[in-house]
């Protein structure tokens, strides 16, 4: 299993990220320029099979082992009224998805993925960043390695959500941090914020950065003063798969942003990431060409819960079935191009 | 079984579609508005969920029987140098989709829809459409009554794919028709066309209207003079799916041109259909727009043979799973907005 013994560790690991196979890739971009379909016309399908051959070092890779995590954190700042939900409702909904009723829950089953949730410490919510740091340096450490922890042996491929009322607040302080421009811009409604709520949620996060900018010198340090739990659990978790060479359907604008410090301390961090889905939430699409990522679904979701990668994991599939059972030219004796 | 006897039954029964039903609609989005996320937050997905709930005629409406049905058609056109690839691929095809090596063989495995293929005189290609029409009257008839015919009892979700070489030459000429502006903006690289090809097409496309744009005086000649039998099948197999209130995932560029005809003739007649995807052949984007249509997918597929909808497959069914499982505020016990 792995974890991370101090920030420094997780620093080292972060520095020395391993590569996918290119002998691999190589091999399953030769297959498909012979299977029985003109060269590039499955478009992002092609490149998906390339991908997950390079991260599982196999002409033919897999998808039949798929794990959805979710993460549960609260956080100090939702006292600030930066969401329309109470913060009561982040343990109403780990209920929920226990009993099997959210939507995460559905579409997991719908997708064929393992679903399971972690919450973290939810009875103790961070700090509120705008008075104090989210978390200790061993708080935040815990956070990381309950992430990192959560990745089964034998994923193929691995999504990773959250639960936690006014965690756009936090994600939208990581964004501010590490991209630039007005908290303005990185706020946005969220599940359903106000005009009254999008400004206090704008002030939340410009004294975030007024009080914790100077100290956020390095990814740990950034999630540590500005992130919550579920977002360091939720870096931890991706940043393991790719220690594993597992690759990653990165879900919404809080898990873009949960990555966001690690992708700034080494910016090939995303390539094992395909970002399922570009969120209706202000920001996302900004956030995901900052990481050089294009989502793969634009379906105006809004909601979290890993609810955009388990959407995607069909698409997935479907790709490596296709690169799998196809018939190449030579095999089903169909001419090509004149 | 749906069977049209003559043109101006055709023409009836696309004066008269039948629309869905408002209350089942209705009932499935006060249903989406008690489920434990945030209001619009499924984005799409709740669309969906509406969408069909109208059409099926259930406030929980079903995707397990998905039919998809790809015609093959020759054309007389293919002879002008307009595709990079030689007519014989289209038997050549078939071959390959009936021993299942196809891209939507595996492609229609990996959502689970039934897959059949009809092709249509492939030994008589149509009529070059730049010197004289594609069918004749009987001909056009029989296509569409195959088409029509092709849908089977119980099927709640429907594809329509194609396999043509030289098929995007009708497909540009019915634009170019139906939507106005130059040849040369509705042709684009099919397969994989080079330059000169591309100069042919539009070429083509010129004469074709140059000669039959006044014979085409409503849909029925209009897919008799610039379709050919695989478009003609799959605007028959559409229109029966109205006719039988079932809902349609469109495929690309070519089963997007094969409607516009009924859509010119009937504004209504989308309203059944989903936009499976955006295909990267050029004039699709403007196409959907004019029949009112947003893709769900945007992945760069130029193929055809219904592998973009069988792509969007999950997603509707995604869409129905979460709409049926979730569990209502008042179920889990979950807090409302504050």
């Amino acid at each position: 299993m792995i974890r991370f013994s101090d920030p420094a560790a997780f620093a080292a690991a972060l520095a020395a990220l391993p590569k996918p196979n290119a002998a691999s890739r190589n091999a399953a971009e030769q297959r498909q320029s012979r299977l029985t379909k003109p060269a590039g016309s499955l478009g992002r399908l092609e490149d998906i099979a390339g991908f997950m051959a390079g991260w599982q070092g196999s002409e033919r890779p897999r998808a039949d082992r798929v794990q959805a995590v979710v993460f549960a954190g609260n956080h100090g700042v939702a006292a600030r009224g930066v969401s329309a939900y109470p913060p009561e409702v982040t343990a109403q909904m780990v209920a929920n998805f226990e009993a099997g009723g959210a939507a995460i829950n559905a579409l997991t089953r719908a997708c064929g993925a393992r679903l399971s949730v972690v919450p973290l410490h939810l009875e103790r919510p961070t700090g509120d960043i705008t008075r104090e740091p989210a978390m200790s340096v061993e708080d935040c450490l815990d956070a990381l390695n309950q992430g990192a922890a959560s990745l089964q042996e034998g994923t193929q491929l691995f999504l990773v959500g959250e639960m936690g009322i006014g965690n756009t607040t936090p994600a939208a302080a990581l964004c501010a941090h590490g991209l630039g421009g007005e908290a303005a811009a990185w706020v946005g409604r969220g599940t359903g914020l106000d005009d009254a709520g999008l400004a206090r949620k704008a002030a939340a996060v410009d004294a975030a950065l007024a009080l914790h900018a100077h100290a956020c010198t390095d990814a740990f340090e950034t999630l540590r003063h500005l992130g919550g739990r579920e977002i360091t659990a939720m870096a931890g978790a991706i940043l393991a798969a790719r220690l594993r060479r597992v690759p990653v359907l990165l879900d919404g604008f809080i898990a873009s942003a949960a990555i966001l410090p690690l992708a700034r301390a080494n910016p090939c961090f995303t390539q094992h990431c395909i970002a399922a889905h570009c969120s209706a939430e202000a920001g996302h699409e900004r956030l995901l060409q900052a990481l050089g990522l294009e989502p793969l679904l634009r379906l105006g979701l809004r909601l979290g819960e890993a609810s955009g990668a388990a959407l995607a994991v069909p698409i997935v599939r479907a790709a490596l079935v296709a690169h799998d059972e196809m018939a190449t030219f030579e095999e089903a004796a169909v001419a090509g191009r004149q």
